[in-house]
Formats: structure tokens, sequence, C-alpha cells
């Protein structure tokens, strides 16, 4: 299919270029042009010609951390402390979910993503060959992430997960990565590190997610988490951490000398109270930082302008400034890092021979009125409501509130449903 | 009209009373059955009998702090220290507002309220009169505060609103009160106070919204600006503190004895890094916390669900503790307590007799699904884009994305935009 798409407002998020009116061309997965109105056609038309009414197009939304799966327990255990919610709520669920069951609730994730202008996440779950099943079937872009730890998967399955699901088809990727420090042995850890030696390939981990999380590690190892990891050789070849609240300066020297990636999560750090990441510190410290709205257990939505919204105001009330983190950063925040942290560097920004990742943002709205400055308002007014189209690989996957991915939202909802009946039985019996 | 609306969940959000299924009932501007499922009928009919297939009905959202028409300098002056954000950007634009124009933009306001499922506003700005007018034009619910200080409005004109716009509408009525401590004389003070003792009637302000002005007040007065107005009567009918962000425990005694509200703008508070209401604090010592949304100038949506979801993370955040003021606790500040605080006794919850003021919540939306506990679906996952309907004593004024307020969103969109171009060409003139 090809589009053109006209009587646009255009956000390439290309490093120095404002927002300027015009239109944009895709033809299969890939955008053919981006500029000033023009007369250029592709000899056969184009299969659909949009006018976007003053609109604004932009790159989609990379939600860089996320547990898609997790939909199932969203509100399911709330209010509670991080302990009784992990031991006595998320753990015992989980037990319970197959292969298929994870397949279907990370279509549910899919939708909600779709709705908030998000065209890919870089998921750490339990299953990644049923993950990555989902992808192929909606037509999402999935990155995934290793997931293992002392209870699940290998390292040998992260490798062979790293040759399978790399290269194979369009909608999938797969990063090296492990859970976290304090879930996996030393000598787990040594063998992760060794794959990324031998593939030359970076690292991604959760991080310093809590105050005791970090302490723990300084009293098995000595050192933070983010310098133990370093010293055994895991960042070699890049990286990031998903979270990185709790970090002194030695970790940010770290991350900045080995080119790493700071995940910032700040609607479930708030809402698990872990605390407020020093966004403005990784900013000033030359480390990108990008955004992931964290699983749906513990946020819970999968809505990105409620987390870039989070990651400045947060950032003003931890530095004591209404100046911290303006709302531009906020922006490369969720697309162009996002993507880059993702490895998805055809996806970054809107310009010719990249992806066709992108959404339409309608203006025309309450919230967005009068049209003062378009860059503020995606941050500080944004609604998912504003999200008219989504588009991914150059094909429209959400528009107007309809979905085009190959099942339809009732039989996704029922399914997961179904799903929660079953393992609620499976609970009591 | 008379409305039936079957099949629906509803959440009265009276103490005690869970969700359950069933029906609701209105005629003219009132509520005449909520219950199970009934074959009453009015004689003549229903003019609409409504399916709400499963979704939710329960009270409107009241917003208790706003100054609607600030929708003007939405995104006009963002990610700037205060002072330089308020007399650089904010006073000078405010100058050249006339009264025509402020009901204008407070129309733009009621289209984003509606949008966000907000069926009252309590409002403080420059021109009650106008204000009024555009209420009782688009049949928004209106609660408008006293705006007094040194530099506009005066205590006869306060005086003159309170006997005005009580009692001769259905959309408008109003609260004495006054701009904040540090932009008021002692003398216009304690004419307020007089005004109060006057009338019986409570009284509300902006109060300890920034540490700098709650240290400014001890330097003034040595005591804290809760202290201080109390000592003077203003408080001795009771009333309420827009912000409260910098309070001891001794105002909190006396906010507790006084019967006061404390009115939290989480949104606002974060985005200028005035800092975090102690909203646990307020509930222990038993006193009512209701929310505000502020105005677009400092939030800059006007959206409940994103407030909600505020009030609660912060908590969690200050407490250090993931359980700090559960999700049921934010619904009854975002409907009851507001409702008090405003004076609407009768649009606090949804019961026989009471105002039809309510709106309806889309349940079959993937970020509400699967459907685990409905009450933290709305504070946690919920959004604006899940309002379907929202209904005004008795009248539909949003549903399905359109709205009935007597003009068109083109129109309001079209006036805000020439109040936009006159006035930049006048301050550059």
């Amino acid at each position: 299919m090809s589009y053109r798409f006209y009587n646009a407002r255009i956000l390439t998020m290309e490093e120095g270029r404002d927002i300027f009116e015009g239109e944009l061309h895709t033809d299969g997965s890939r955008i053919t042009y981006v500029g000033g109105k023009t007369d250029r056609r592709p000899e056969k038309g184009f299969d659909e010609e949009i006018d976007c009414g003053g609109n604004l197009l932009m790159p989609g939304f990379k939600n860089a951390h996320t547990h898609s799966a997790m939909t199932l327990l969203r509100s399911r255990a709330d209010d509670l402390p991080l302990d009784k919610w992990l031991n006595e709520q998320i753990f015992p669920v989980e037990a319970k979910m197959t292969g298929d069951d994870i397949c279907q609730l990370t279509k549910l994730a899919f939708l909600e993503y779709l709705t908030s202008g998000i065209t890919a996440c870089f998921d750490m779950y339990l299953t990644p060959k049923t993950i990555a099943k989902a992808a192929r079937e909606c037509g999402f872009r999935m990155v995934q992430v290793g997931a293992v730890n002392n209870f699940s998967q290998s390292p040998e399955l992260v490798e062979e997960m790293f040759n399978e699901l790399n290269g194979k088809d369009p909608f999938n990727s797969y990063i090296l990565g492990f859970h976290a420090e304090y879930t996996c042995s030393k000598e787990l850890l040594l063998k992760i590190a060794d794959l990324s030696h031998k593939y030359s390939a970076p690292v991604y981990t959760h991080i310093s997610e809590t105050a005791s999380e970090t302490e723990g590690c300084r009293e098995r190892y000595g050192m933070s988490p983010v310098a133990f990891l370093d010293s055994i050789g895991m960042f070699d070849h890049g990286g990031g951490g998903y979270h990185l609240v709790h970090v002194d300066d030695n970790d940010m020297e770290i991350l900045k000398k080995r080119g790493m990636y700071a995940v910032t999560n700040p609607g479930s750090n708030a809402k698990l109270a872990s605390g407020i990441a020093p966004v403005s510190s990784y900013l000033a410290h030359g480390i990108p930082v990008a955004i992931g709205t964290d699983g749906p257990a513990s946020n819970n939505a999968l809505d990105m302008f409620r987390e870039m919204y989070m990651v400045t105001v947060l950032a003003k009330l931890k530095d004591n400034d209404a100046s911290s983190v303006p709302a531009h950063e906020v922006l490369k925040m969720a697309t162009v890092n996002g993507a880059k942290a993702m490895g998805l560097q055809d996806a970054d920004v809107l310009a010719e021979e990249k992806l066709a990742d992108l959404i339409m943002i309608d203006l025309n709205t309450p919230n967005m009125q009068p049209v003062n400055n378009i860059q503020k308002n995606l941050v500080y007014s944004g609604s998912k409501s504003n999200v008219r189209l989504t588009m991914i690989g150059g094909v429209i996957k959400y528009r107007d509130g309809s979905f085009n991915i190959g099942t339809s939202p009732e039989d996704i909802y029922a399914a997961a449903y179904e799903i929660k009946k079953r393992i609620d039985k499976e609970l009591n019996a």
C-alpha cells in the first residue's frame, strides 16, 4: 500500500528541525517523501490520499520498557506494599500463565499501545516465542530482551532467541538481557556477559529500581549494581538499564563511558513508591534517556502521554525547578532515544527511507486549543484521545478508534477474561 | 427530558455501597431512580432509553479549583522559572483580556471539562458576570469564588456577586473568597472576614502554595498563612484552601477545627515545582480533600483522570509507601468531597432526588481490560478517552465525542484564536 498524507503539520524529530506544513508519502513499509507541498506522485498513484486537516504527523512513540502480558494483572493488586504486591499477588498468577495466555495478553497490550500512539515496545517477559508470535500475527513492532534469572529461562534460551528472533521477520528483534542483578547468581551473570562478548552485543536489565535492591548489591558485592555489573564486563558493548532510580556519580560516569541508555519508568516508580529517577542529571551527563511504561501491573496504563508528562513534572519536583527537562527533551526521549535504545535505527525520525512508523495527532480538540505551542501541548496537555491514526511499517493499525490487527478487540477482551477466569479457578482450587 | 439508563454498572459513591448492576432514571434535572433492574416507568414513558452495555455510571467529577479562562495561556509559557512565567508571560496577557474574551475562553474550558467527565467547576477569575453568562449559555454548573486582591476586584464586588449569583439560576453559585494572603492587604482581608461574618458564609482562597509565600507570611505576621487568616476570623464559618502544600501540624489542627476543605492541585504543584501536598496527613486528620486541576496555564490539561492519578502516586512517593491514599479515597475526593466543598450538596452521589450530574465510563476499551477492579481502573488506568457521556442537570452535554452546549467547538476554537491574535498584536504594538 502507498499513502499520501497532505495538509499536515510535521514534526520529524530530526535534530534542530522545527514543525513545518507539508506532506508525507509512504510506499510499502517505508517513507518515500517528507517535505513541503509537492506534485511528486508514484506512477501508479497512491492507494490512499489522507487529508490531515492541519493535524500533526510525528514518529510513533517507542515504549522502551514493558512487560506487555501483565495486562492480566492490571488493577488486580494495587495500593499494597511492594513485597505483598509481588509475593502474594503477582508471582502466584504468573506461575499459572501459559505461553498461549501470554500471546493473547500481549495482544491486549498492543491494542492499548496503538491507542496511545506507541508503534514499538521493548518487552521483557516469560515466553519469547509466543510473544514473537503475537507480534507477527498483529503486525506490531516488538523488540524483546532476555528475562533470564535464577528461577526462569536460561542463558541457552537467551542465545537461542537472539539467533532465532533477529533478522527473520520485520516485526521481531531480540536484545541480550537478564532480569536483574538481585535475581541472578554471579555465575548466571557471567554467562550473559560471555554472550555479550561472543556477539559484540549490548545488554539490558532492570537496575537500581529500589533503594533496598541497590543496598543489597552493595552488601553482596561491595559495589552499586551499575558498578558491579560493569566490573564483570557486562556493559563492554553498551546496553542500558531500566528504572535506574538510585544511582550515584560513579554510576553516572560508567553509564556515560559505556554509551548506555537510561530507560526511565516514572509512573511505575511513583505508584510503587520506588523514587524519582535523576533524569536531569542524566541529561547533564549526556546519557540518553528513553521512556517506558513498565508493565500494566505496576502502572497500570500503557499510555505514553501520561509517562511523558510524568517524566518532566517529577523532574521539576525533584530539582525544585519549573524549567527542568523541557518538553522537547521529553519528546526526544519518547521517540528518537527509545528507537536507538531498542536497536530500531530506522524508526527514529520521519525521513525518506526510514520505516513508516508514525502517528497523527488531532489538534482540533479542546485540550490542544488555542494552538500556542504544539510541542508543549503534546507533553503537558496532550492525551491518547488525541491519537487519530497509528501506522506501523506503512500499515494503518489504528484509525479513528478502529483497530486493524487481524483480530477484533472484542475477541481479545473475551480471551483475556477466559484466562482470568481459568487462573482464578486454579488458584482457588 | 427523561432518561432511562439500563444494563449499567453503577457506582453511586454513597458511603459503603459497592458497585452493582442496575439502572438509573432521570426526569428534568433530577435522578428519579437508582437501583436494580425495575419495571417502574413514568406514565408518559421515557424520552430516551439508553443501553449502557455493562458500562459504568457514576457521579460527574467536581473540579474544585480552576481558572477556566486561562485556556488562552495554555502552553504559552512553560518550562520557565515561576517568577518569569508569572511576570513576563501571564500578567501581561491577562491585562489585555476583556470580559467577553473571558466568556469565550471559559466556554473552551467547558468543552475540555465535559470530555473528562467534569460536571462542575470551582472557578476563580477576573470577570464573574461574564463567567456566569458562559455557564448559563452552555448549561455548565459553575461555582465561582471571590478573586479580590490589591490589584483587581473589590470587597464590594465580592458582596454584589454573592447576592447576584446565588439562587438566581440553576447553573451559577458564588462563594466568598479572595486571591491569597500575599496579594491582599490586611485591611482588605478584614473586609472579607466581615463579609463572612455578615452572611455566616465560608471563605476559600489560595493558601501555602509555595514555600516562599508561606515564609513571606511568617515574616509579615509571625504566623503561617492558615494561622494568620484564622487569627483574623477568616474561617469562623469554615471554607477551605487551594493548594495547601506547605503546612505544619498547627495548620492541620486549625483546618480540622474549622471544618475546612483542603483542595489539592497535584499537577500544577508538580509542574511549577511547588511541592507535594501532604494528602495522607489530611486524611489522617479527618480533613476532607477535594481535587482541582488549577488553570490551564499551570497544568496544562483540565483532566480529572490525570489529577486523580497524580494525587495518589505523589502521595505514595512522598510517604514512601505504595499503599498510601488508595483508589477509593481518590474517587471520593473527585466526586463527593468536591461537591461538598463547592456547596453542591445535591450533586455529590447518585441517589433519588439528587441532581442528575453524572457520567458514563466505557469499560470496553484496552486500558480497562480485563476488568479486575473498576475503582482501581478508574484511578490507575482510566483516561478521559473512557468518558462516553456527560450529563449535567439531566441534560446530556457530551456524548460519544459530540457536544451539546449551544455553540459548536469549531466556533469556540475560532473565537479563542481570534482573541490570541488580537492580544498578541496589542502586546507587540
